[in-house]
This record gives C-alpha cells, sequence and structure tokens, in this order.
C-alpha cells in the first residue's frame, strides 16, 4: 500500500463530540457503533427508535444507518452537504444536511460502543474476471449500467461481419449498437464497433448508435472512435458485478 | 431499551480468528476496520486489492464491505449459507459461502484496527410519519413495492364514489385498484376499496382486482377483506421511505 493510512480509535474518556468535529474536518471515514435514534424529514418523514446501530459516515458526505440484520441499510443519505456535531442535554447529535433537495437525517447518540476514523488516499484496484458476457448481461439487467433510458432490444443479432453484442433503443428511440470490452479498449474493438454500426445501419437504411462498453479505453482508440461518430461509456465493473449476482431479476431478463 | 444488548469489543491482544469464531457462533453482528482484500468468485469472478475497508457481518449472515466513500459498498453478499474463519499463514480469512446460486467471499485480513460484535433481541420500531399521497408515490416509483410485475395505469381515477389512489395493471393483464393507508388499515379502509372495486369492475364489465396496501391490517378489516374476495399487501415502510427519497428517479414518474 502506498502511503499511510490514518486511523483514529476513539477512546472513551474523550469527548465524542471533539472526536466527530475533527474526523469530520479531516474528511476522514467514521465508523460507530452506538445507541441511537434516528429522525428524517425531506420529502416524507420518519423516525428510527432508539437502538444498537452501525452509523457509517464516509469521507464524501454519505450516511448510512444499519441494523443488525439484512444487507440494506435501515436509512441512508447518499449526499450530504454539511455535517454538524452539537451535544443537547445528554446526548450527542450528527446532522447531516443535502439541500438539493431539502432532506435532513439527524442521528442522535445516547451511547457510544465504539467508534473509529479512517483516510487513506490509497484506492485499491477492483479487477473482474468475468466474461464479456457477464458484462452483457449485467447490462441486460439493469441498462442504466451504460445509458439511463435504454431498452434492450436484441441479443447477438447477427449482422454481415459478425454478431452485436447488445442492441438497444435510446429515450428517444434511436438504435444502439453495443460493444463490450472487459478490459481496456483498443483499435480492434473500435473497428469491430465501426463494422457493426455500418452494417445494421445500411442492413435497416436509418442511422444507427454505436457505444463502446468497456472500463477503460486506450488513448488511440478514444481518438479513432471519435472521428468514427461512435462513443465510449465506461462501465463501472464492481456496479456490473452487483447485477451479475442479483438473481431475484433472474425472470425479468427472460422476457 | 428492552433487554440488556450484548457487544464485545474486540482487543488487539486476543486472537481475531477466536474473536470471529465466537462472535458468529452466537450470531452477533460483527463491525471490522482492517486492512483487507476481497475475492469473490460466483456467476463471475473478482478481485479487491488490499485496502482499509470497513466489513459488516450481520447476524443474519449478510456480509457488506465499504470504502471510504460512496454509500454503496464495494462488494456484498446478501445471504450466507455458511461463514468461516481460518487462518492463512499471517492472514485471516473470512469466508462466506452461499449455496444456491453458489458465491463465495473471501475477505483476507492482514491487519485490524478495530473489531466489535453486537447482538440485541430488540428491534427498534420505525415510525413513517408521510402522507398516502407518499406512499402512493413511493409505489408509482417502485409498483413491486405492492407486488412483483405490476404497471401503472392511472394515479386518482375518479369513480362514482370518490378517487382511486391508484390504478395498475398486474402481470396477467388484469386491473389492480389499489387504496393505501399509512398506519393500520380498518373496516372503513375495507369497505372504501370493495366500493371502488365495485364501481370500476361495474363501469368496465369486467373484473378487477382490489388490493389494500398499508403497514398493519386489523383483524376484523382482514376477515371482512378475505370475505369479499379483496386482498392485503404489508408495505414495507422503510423500503417506501427509500423510493420517496430517490430523486434520481423523479423523471420516469412524469412519464
Amino acid at each position: 500500500m502506498e502511503g499511510e493510512p490514518e486511523v483514529n480509535v476513539f477512546k472513551h474518556e474523550e469527548d465524542f463530540v471533539s472526536f466527530l468535529k475533527s474526523s469530520i474536518a479531516r474528511e476522514m471515514a467514521i465508523v460507530v457503533l452506538g445507541l441511537c435514534s434516528v429522525d428524517y424529514r425531506g420529502r416524507a418523514q420518519s423516525r428510527l427508535g432508539e437502538g444498537i446501530h452501525v452509523v457509517l459516515v464516509k469521507s464524501d458526505g454519505a450516511v448510512l444507518v444499519h441494523g443488525p440484520e439484512g444487507y440494506e441499510p435501515i436509512n441512508y443519505q447518499p449526499k450530504t452537504t454539511s455535517l454538524t456535531v452539537f451535544r443537547d442535554g445528554e446526548k450527542i447529535v450528527l446532522r447531516a444536511v443535502r439541500t438539493r433537495p431539502y432532506e435532513e437525517l439527524k442521528i442522535i447518540f445516547t451511547k457510544i460502543y465504539s467508534a473509529i476514523a479512517f483516510k487513506t488516499h490509497f484506492r485499491p484496484e477492483f479487477i473482474m474476471y468475468g466474461r464479456e458476457e457477464d458484462l452483457r448481461r449485467a447490462v441486460v439487467r439493469n441498462p442504466a449500467l451504460v445509458e439511463e433510458g435504454l431498452r434492450v432490444v436484441e441479443i447477438e443479432r447477427k449482422v454481415r461481419p459478425g454478431f452485436i453484442d447488445l442492441l438497444c433503443v435510446d429515450k428517444e428511440g434511436k438504435l444502439v449498437v453495443i460493444e463490450f470490452k472487459r478490459e481496456e479498449a483498443g483499435i480492434s474493438a473500435v473497428r469491430q464497433l465501426y463494422e457493426y454500426v455500418k452494417a445494421l445501419s445500411s442492413e435497416l437504411g436509418r442511422p444507427v448508435r454505436g457505444i463502446l462498453a468497456a472500463p477503460r479505453i486506450s488513448r488511440d482508440a478514444r481518438s479513432l472512435l471519435t472521428t468514427l461518430g461512435l462513443e465510449y461509456r465506461r462501465l463501472d465493473l464492481r456496479k456490473c458485478m452487483r447485477y451479475m449476482t442479483i438473481t431475484g431479476l433472474e425472470k425479468f431478463i427472460r422476457k
């Protein structure tokens, strides 16, 4: 690992307010196990009664409240505009406010069992050993991984030069050919996509968009792509993985 | 809070293997801040390189790996069939296996900064102060909150006795009238739904399903509901809340 990580463990003799404040000021991620209740107000209002919860406050302001069961958080706020901490009698309040749309999450702690803050500049690499077919499967389940509003039309459509990975329709009704690469896309991927787009467009007699979907693209490939009027969308492999493993959605794909 | 919670803080002089094993054996939820890498194999394979991660192992076997940023976990497994812990040289491995479908998540720890396990039988109450309109809005965004395969047809359709909260079509093409209650649904809610179903069914000359969607239903109401051939679906308020606050979906509703 490059660079030394910073880790601050909360000692019970410390003041929890100062611990939170200094950790937030230094943009550290914070993990608290505490007895707390949660008030939310935004589009609606809710209150989570007092219980033992794991509170995660990330360095980018994302806040999650987890209970002892289930993989989904009980409460969460993906983005926070401001985080404030204050004392309210015996209680300590962490207030996460998001301004657009207005949402306020108030976590009211009455007891802290453990708290720790950490910061690291190192971002571990995530490698997926899937096949292109797996990426396509993920996108079939959730086309928004490539573009909002896409609908899947056909898988492996035969055109003159070969098989199109995925054929979709965008939200404006235009046909979109998608070519997947599971690693860095190079010149040959761009050529391949261009062949498919050209073939399909002439077969149907109407314009067709071409998207190269891959985790990375080489500089040469990117430049050729632009020249040919094609598009690149970065595939987030972590997100794709999630759609490969969510099996409850399996039935939808077959439709 | 009823009953005393159990909380075990990991002391560095302890053996991390025994700490994990005993916490798992007692079905405690575990929070670890550690330096670890993650291997996944299932439908695809992935490897998350070594970094500081927050690992949550819930009492029901759900496993989450969170990084310092973002509200989404980097890796997760919603359900686990078996959790095993073993030493591999200097490293400590937590292996979470799910059998159907086969998925294996291996978390390989090389350093532990903090670990804590907790157990509580108390389940805090979650109260939502939303309006029925908010529940409806959540269901419009995600009709699966009421039933898989529902499609929204009309909001507040006027029938003779009043306004139908939500009119949908189920996956077999049948019309479904949905009536929302934000608290316990009573006899009057059932009567109201029945009036709507009767009116719409006679207006259109075809059978219509009626669903009462509420967090709870009284015993009397449930019995009347069955008699009248209507259905009840428990609305999970926490899940609804999430759909009320996901604003990226806003544009879809207006379609």
